[in-house]
């Protein structure tokens, strides 16, 4: 299965600086996961798209990581993109330590377990990733009714715009996810007691 | 969290073929699925609803079951049905054997592990569910090359208009799929050896 | 004129209760309706079919036999389904003894000599036949605004659901209307007196 | 029942022309088509509006009067036009002596009994009302491989274009049709004979 | 260049009322804008064609001179018709004194420099040139709310109807705006002092 | 008037490095486009955002600088971004010393002077900009027919990817081109003696 039409480069051919970002990522993951290969044939592309991948997703700010990756499959099912969808729903598993939350935002995130709170969140990224034209004060204002400040709308924006670009470098691409995406962080027995103390959203009890 | 905004029968409510039928589908699947609850409301209506169902599902025809439910998978996640995708992505990875061709189907099935065969009936399913009006001899005879018969073109055609209903009814409802669907048939260890003696579609190797 | 696109079975060449169903609709309306020669292909789907039907549209309900046919006419013209708009149309205007009732409610029901309440009805069906992803339970609250139930809702979703499907099944065969429904229902001076009777709508006076 | 949302003069107050032509569609039509009456709350519009309508349907030219009318319907109906669906949709049955031809034109007229280079003018025709900006040499072709002129190729544009207007200067004043042009034209016995000689169609023979 | 992709008379072919108007417009703009002999291909729709225009546009009305080309600018915009949007969005700047508007309007007219009476004005006309089926009480009022009276209400949708028209006859010929129309009025000097008195809209200061 | 509707960084707040590419584009173009100052609310956003920019357009590939501009015009309009197209569109202008190719290609694309080359190229960014889930191999054979290599697809799919992601920055910050983009490039005097050389379109060649 090719993960990308385009040529994707042996690591040993790669910068040293982005071999190490990918070795790196290996470390924690425990595999590559296949966007880092696939950008990898353009080393200056690939650098910038994770520099302003990190500043939007692991800036600390008024959203913690299981919202923003919830933009990320929001926006990216609305632009049908296979590689973010199946990636980024794997990430907002483990982050929201919720078997369940990826398949069900990204289907139809208005039937998905949130918050009101996170349904205007995804009510403004959506905007933004199909209709920013049409984008005014007023859809601030409805952040703002869920204590959501201006930096906060900022981050919901810049993040549905990020994956904009994403979605279309990927379905450009047919870049592929890695199989281990699709399992990753399914297993209700792991998460079940996290989850379950939580106390925000009952799976069946 | 409630199945459907509608009432929900107690089983000792419901009429005895009804309790019947749910009772063998429990016996088979280990769980009752939500749709069967939520349909029970209206007996006359869940009695037409399965008959219709099995008369198109169940018969023995050109298509396999597994290729029957992309056509569900696919036409649901047009429709952004989230009970659908979620409930028949699980029998499409257990009939396929293949842990991740429901979440490809769902998101886009033109990247999705598929035969030209398989795209050409996801396309003609897809183009009934939306736009069915434009339907033409040209698409029977795009099915025709690649060797569906007219009675194959209708069972596309009818598993299609049937989920339009079905996913229309689980929006309406907010039907929500149960949570053993999620993790149904997605692993990789139990089904690799037999995927792999396919052939078709190594996953690793 | 070919009625379907795929074969139309001899009446001597059906199932005797399928062969029983169709003679009693002929006797009623004095011709056979193309719908039933049409499904009668697959005599599982038939009966399954008007099952449905029936429990929807003669069910007993809080909904006129003249306002389900509005649904019909809206929700088919939305899909643009030439035989679901010709035939309802012909029983529309039969049923609310109104000849110009079917091609206001097929052309723009915006538009159409309705009451409020039947045109929040038409606005709750026509957004199940072509957003149901986005109903939610505002739209409910619109219906109850004009006195509908959760049981009218249901049944104004269910109806919308159905022909859906219909209106697919009859695309993708190129289901042909009876010459008969065009006229049916139309002549002024037959409906006229009961028409100005009920006093809502003069049409000329 | 207002015909229009807008004032509607008396005819003693219009301007001597304006009256003079009413009165001759009048006398033609033995009724007054509410678009005159409508239009006339603005003579100057008036005038133009009807000097530009009969430009291009009175022309002598390589189109028929009932194929313009069926350009017409198509165009209207593509945008929801209540006064225009109903009122040309009678002169093209009259037109055509087909009492079936408008309503099969109006809900798909990818349904209809047409020849094909009707359908041709008809796709040319939907494509200037709804994506004219997408228009190219292929379309011109197209209708050249069916005959057409280029003057014949500006006639159907240019009533698409014409009636693109109209639709939307009654959709805006909420335009009523006359009762009287729901039936006209529906008479099969009346046009039976005509229109089995033509051979092309035959209705129930 | 060519200008139109039909035959463009030369002046003197033509009739001598349409060369008098033409020496009219050539005398006042210094040019011949491509409209006029585009449209010269057929006499009568050129007549009928400049007499609505002329009724439309120069009526003196509760609409100034350069609110009407904004009307102009934005659906024809909305249209993507180059020669309206070009030639219109020159006038536009000429007639408001302002090198910015027209382009502002041109690309999106929720972002321009605009009263909120303006910007309820393009709001109706826009909704007129895409969704005219949809218009309701409810957009009259929303006008009404701003000072517009329902004859304003008619002069919004009206020209928006025009060039739903215009834009359709200049997509189907292909018809070329004249080099001149690109840098009309926009020299910021020549309009700056005029611009600045105004006082609603300081450029830079 | 606001350039943002987010907070704007005085010159003497920024990070050294910020300030010193904002002086460089200064010296350069005579003023600071709105887009420095606007992200450079963020800067490790805006570090990221101009690294990429800088990737893809000074990239030395089988592109002109005109032919990228071009596709930032193209795309940036189909999203209706203001800043995007008044701002580049200047910058297309200039690089293609052309007064009339920017407003063309916003409008309007397929009506713009361009190659057959270059109109494939748009076909091909418009198709990533606005429906990259469709992207099939087809859509690369269409630009190799043009003598674009796969490189060059690259090149054309992630300049429309990240502008993507721009239009919507600028949209959701309601991003305000500075006045000096509006006459930029517009000189037909400057520009005239080549461009009238030419007769038609070879504009530099």
């Amino acid at each position: 299965m090719r993960i990308s039409r385009f040529p994707v480069p042996r690591l040993d051919e790669l910068p040293d600086d982005i071999r190490a970002r990918i070795a790196q990522v290996q470390e924690k993951a425990g595999f590559v996961p296949n966007v880092f290969l696939t950008l990898a044939h353009r080393p200056d592309e690939f650098r910038a798209f994770f520099a302003y991948h990190d500043a939007l997703m692991l800036r600390e700010d008024g959203l913690t990581k299981g919202e923003k990756e919830m933009i990320v499959v929001a926006t990216s099912a609305a632009n049908d993109c296979h590689y973010c969808v199946v990636a980024h729903g794997a990430i907002l598993r483990v982050y929201e330590k919720n078997p369940l939350i990826a398949d069900q935002v990204a289907v139809n995130y208005r039937r998905a377990d949130l918050t009101p709170r996170q349904r205007a969140m995804l009510d403004f990224a959506t905007k933004v990733a199909l209709r920013s034209q049409e984008i005014e004060e007023g859809d601030f204002e409805k952040l703002g009714a869920h204590g959501f400040t201006d930096e906060d709308a900022w981050d919901i924006g810049a993040i549905a715009a990020f994956f904009a670009m994403s979605n279309r470098l990927a379905n450009m691409t047919s870049m592929r996810p890695n199989d281990e995406f699709y399992l990753m962080g399914r297993d209700l027995q792991k998460f079940g007691n996290a989850y379950l103390r939580r106390g925000s959203r009952p799976l069946r009890g």
